[in-house]
């Protein structure tokens, strides 16, 4: 088996981070099944995450490895981890403590705006659940 | 407004690219609501994307601009696109032409492999959709 096909078809783990040292991670709320959240995973977020079962990711802003929900009490405990063909992205199925949530703008999910194009440019709209009443922040 | 509010809470697009030019880009299968793939795009990506309605990234590993599907027939047509709280990552809802699926393996999703720990160290296992048997390429 060639190293990439061992890679895609093995069950050895090997994880690949970029040139960052980060790989991406989606969590998704494992009961009802949509998006969260993307964040990213350097090597120790990612082995933190693995053995204790709660979701860590390297912040990029502050530099700094991050249990979320630390503050927030919006912990991701890990059902399932999830990796892709050439192990380079990440998918957590999540349960979440605290009010259910994981965006800091008090919304369940980060993804509450959808982009439209039209005759005006490309502007955002919320969606339904990301409406306006629901961005105050906790 | 501050520049930070704006980005979280106003409807002005202002996506944002890590120091590589490139922003995480999930796609979901709109009728089964899965993730099918993580890749990344960069700024003429997504314009390409929202401008066509074909879902585009940026292949890192050909250093090209990607047009998912030219040759696989996987063409990932753009329902809805997504944008996150800080406009740094994205979810494209597609529909997918050709065989329905997203991954080079030769399955539907490129998740279909979960991690396991354990005492014999980390390792991997097929998910039921993902077995062997459906990672016969095309």
């Amino acid at each position: 088996m060639t190293a990439e096909r061992d890679r895609e078809e093995g069950l050895s783990f090997q994880p690949k981070f970029g040139a960052d040292g980060l790989a991406a991670c989606v969590a998704i709320d494992v009961r009802q099944g949509d998006v969260l959240m993307v964040a990213h995973m350097n090597e120790a977020a990612l082995e933190a995450t693995l053995k204790t079962g709660v979701v860590h990711y390297w912040s990029r802003s502050r530099g700094a490895l991050w249990r979320k929900g630390d503050t927030s009490g919006q912990i991701q405990r890990l059902v399932e981890m999830r990796v892709d063909c050439d192990q380079d992205a990440f998918v957590a199925l999540v349960e979440v403590g605290g009010d259910g949530g994981a965006c800091h703008t008090g919304r369940r999910s980060c993804f509450y705006r959808r982009i439209e194009t039209g005759q005006h440019g490309t502007r955002l709209a919320f969606t339904e659940e990301g409406d306006r009443a629901k961005g105050e922040r906790c």
